[in-house]
C-alpha cells in the first residue's frame, strides 16, 4: 500500500495565456459578451492549459467506486451490493453515465478504490482496492490514515495514467451506495454548515430516513470531532475511499494543468478536501452541474464556483458533469474555430 | 410568390406513447426522479414524436435570415450589410452556429428569405428571398400581407424539405441586423408587456441608443395598432421576413411532429407568432435558454416554456438552441439506451 502520498504543487494559471484569448475573443465574428458565460469559461481554460488555444479533445470520465460501513446505519434506500452492480453496468455500458460518455465522445473508466464485492479483472475498470468498503464511522474511523493517503495516492495514479493516454480535460464521478453520508459529513467540516442544512435525500429517502441520516452525520461528527485543517484526519474518520480518490484525482489533475468538470454532491464534498490540502486546485474546477440535493448550492458557494447546468440532477456517477462537457467543449471550440472579423469579410461595429 | 399559406393543424401529443416512455424510465438503472428534467423531457419527446422510443439522431439547425428596414432609425449597433456578410460567414464554417453544428453533429442550413444583398447560389442556401428587407415600420407596414404569408409559407416549405431528408429534430436560429426591433414589437403584442420591459440592448446599444430603440417600438406600436388576435396583420405590420419564416417553419415542423428547440429572443417572438394561429404549437417546443436579453423571459413566461440553459447568451443564429441541443438528446438516449433492472442484474429498492 503506497501510504507516502504528499498533496502536489498547482501551478498558477497561466495569465498571459488568459489575456491572448480574451484578445482572440474580441475579435472573433459576434458582438462582444454575446456568447456570455461561455466567453470567460474558454479563457479560464486558456489560463488552465496555458494555452490560448486551449483544446478539449481527449475527454475522460473516472468513476471512482467505493462501499461504507456506514450503510448499517440505515442511511440509503438501496442495499450496498448495488455498487458492485452498477459498476458492471457502467462497463456494459447500461448505465447513464456509459450513455452520455458514449454520446459526448470520452472514455470512460472505473476506479474500484474500495468496492465491497470482488469485481472480476475488466479492461474498463482500474483495481485498485485500498479496503474493501469503509468501516462503519459511528463505531471508529471510516478508514486509518494510511488507507486515506492510499486512495488519495489511488485517485494520483489514474490521473498520471489517463494523462500519459492524452487528457484535455477531466470528468469525475462517483459510485458508492451511502457515499452522501460521508460527504454530507465532510461539506459540515469544511463548509461549517450544520448536517441539517446538508444532508439530503440521497437516492429517495423518507422522512423517517432523512431524520435518521441527519442524526448519523451529527453523531459521526460529536464522535470524531473532524478539523478543517486536518484534512487527512477528516478524511479517513468520516469520508470515504472514492472520495479520497477523487479528491486525489483533482489534485492530480490541477497539478498538471488538466481542467476538472466536477458532478455534483460528492464530487464536491472530495473537492472540499483537496481544496483543504491545496487551496489553488479550485482554479481548475469547472461546476458541472447544481445538484438537486439541497446541500449541494452550499458546497459550491464555499468554494466560490458557479454551476453550468441546473437541471435537477441527483444521480452522482458523473452524469451531471458528463451533460455539461459539450459546453465546455463548445467554449474551447468557439474560442478555436470561429473567424475573426478580418479573416471572415465581416464588418465590424464603428468604434 | 406562394401566397395561400394556412396555418397547419397540429396533431395532440401522444400521452399512451409519453405513459409507456414514463413506464419505462422507472425501470432504468437509476433511482426514481435521479435524471431531474432530463426524465420530463425524454417523455416529452415521445409525446411529440409519437413513440416511446424517441429519437434525435437526424439534427438540423434553419437559420431564417432577413434584413429590416427600421435599421435606418438607428435601432443597431451594426450595419444591415452583416447580415449578408454573416451569412457567407455560416456556410464557411467560422460562425459560431457552424462550430457548434458541426460540435453537434447536426446539418446546417441557411435560408434568404429576405436578404437585402443578393447572395450568390450556395448548396447550404435555400434562395427563397421573398423582397430584399421588410419596409421601415416606421413609415408603412414592414411588408405586405401576402410577402409575410409567403415568408410563412417558406418556412413550411423548407422544414417539409429536411424532414423528407430525415428530421427527428429540428433547432431554429435567426439572422438579421435590427431583428430585435420588430421582435421586441411582436413581443409586445402577444404578451401584452410596454416596450421598455421587453426591449434591450441587442448586439450591444449603449444608453441613447436603448432609448431610441424603446421610442421606435412605441411608435411603430402607436402607428400600427397590432392585435394579438390578428397575427397575420401583427407581423406583416411590424415584424420581419425571417420571423414569419421561422413562425412557418415551427408549425410545419409540429404539424410533422417535429421537435422545435427554440433560440432565444428572435426564435421566441416567432413561437409568440405561431402560438397565436395555433395555440398547440407550444407543446412542440423546447425552450433552448434563456438569454442575456431581459424581455426574453417574459416571451418563455407567456408560452409556459421553462428554458434548458442559463448562460447569458445573446447572440442568436440559433446558438444557444445548439448549445441545448446535447441535453436533448441525452434525454432520448438515456431513455433508450440505458439498461433496465431487469437487464442489468441490478438491485431495485425495496417497495
Amino acid at each position: 500500500m503506497t501510504a507516502h502520498w504528499q498533496p502536489p504543487s498547482i501551478p498558477p494559471l497561466d495569465e498571459a495565456a488568459r489575456q491572448a484569448a480574451r484578445e482572440r475573443q474580441r475579435q472573433l465574428t459576434k458582438p462582444p459578451g454575446s456568447l456570455g458565460r461561455l466567453e470567460a469559461l474558454s479563457t479560464a481554460l486558456a489560463a488552465m492549459q496555458a494555452t490560448p488555444r486551449p483544446r478539449v479533445c481527449h475527454k475522460a470520465v473516472l468513476i471512482m467506486a467505493g462501499d461504507h460501513g456506514v450503510t448499517q446505519a440505515g442511511v440509503s434506500a438501496y442495499p450496498s451490493e448495488v455498487t458492485a452492480q452498477m459498476v458492471h453496468n457502467f462497463v456494459r455500458g447500461g448505465a447513464a453515465i456509459a450513455v452520455l460518455a458514449r454520446q459526448m465522445g470520452a472514455r470512460l473508466r472505473v476506479v474500484d478504490v474500495g468496492v465491497a464485492a470482488p469485481l472480476p479483472p475488466h479492461p474498463q475498470v482500474y483495481a485498485r482496492k485500498v479496503r474493501p468498503g469503509t468501516a462503519n464511522m459511528l463505531q471508529g474511523p471510516a478508514m486509518t490514515l494510511a488507507e486515506a493517503q492510499a486512495a488519495l495516492a489511488v485517485g494520483a495514479e489514474v490521473v498520471a495514467l489517463e494523462h500519459a493516454a492524452g487528457l484535455d480535460v477531466l470528468v469525475l464521478g462517483d459510485m458508492g451506495i451511502g457515499n452522501t453520508t460521508p460527504a454530507a459529513a465532510l461539506a459540515a467540516v469544511f463548509t461549517g454548515h450544520p448536517p441539517r442544512v446538508l444532508v439530503g435525500r440521497g437516492t429517495g429517502l423518507d422522512d423517517a430516513g432523512l431524520a435518521r441520516k441527519i442524526a448519523v452525520v451529527e453523531q459521526a461528527l460529536a464522535r470524531h470531532r473532524p478539523r478543517a485543517d486536518a484534512p487527512l484526519e477528516a478524511l479517513a474518520a468520516v469520508g470515504g475511499l472514492e472520495i479520497a480518490a477523487l479528491a486525489g484525482a483533482m489534485l492530480a489533475a490541477a497539478a498538471r494543468r488538466v481542467p476538472v468538470v466536477m458532478d455534483g454532491y460528492i464530487v464536491t464534498a472530495a473537492a472540499l478536501v483537496a481544496a483543504a490540502f491545496r487551496p489553488a486546485v479550485r482554479h481548475y474546477l469547472i461546476a458541472g452541474h447544481r445538484s438537486a440535493e439541497p446541500g449541494h448550492a452550499r458546497m459550491l458557494e464555499a468554494l466560490a464556483l458557479t454551476p453550468l447546468l441546473n437541471l435537477d440532477l441527483r444521480l452522482g456517477e458523473g452524469s451531471g458533469a458528463a451533460l455539461a462537457l459539450p459546453l465546455v467543449e463548445a467554449a474551447a471550440r468557439l474560442l478555436n474555430e470561429m473567424s475573426t472579423f478580418a479573416e471572415a469579410g465581416v464588418s465590424d461595429r464603428p468604434s
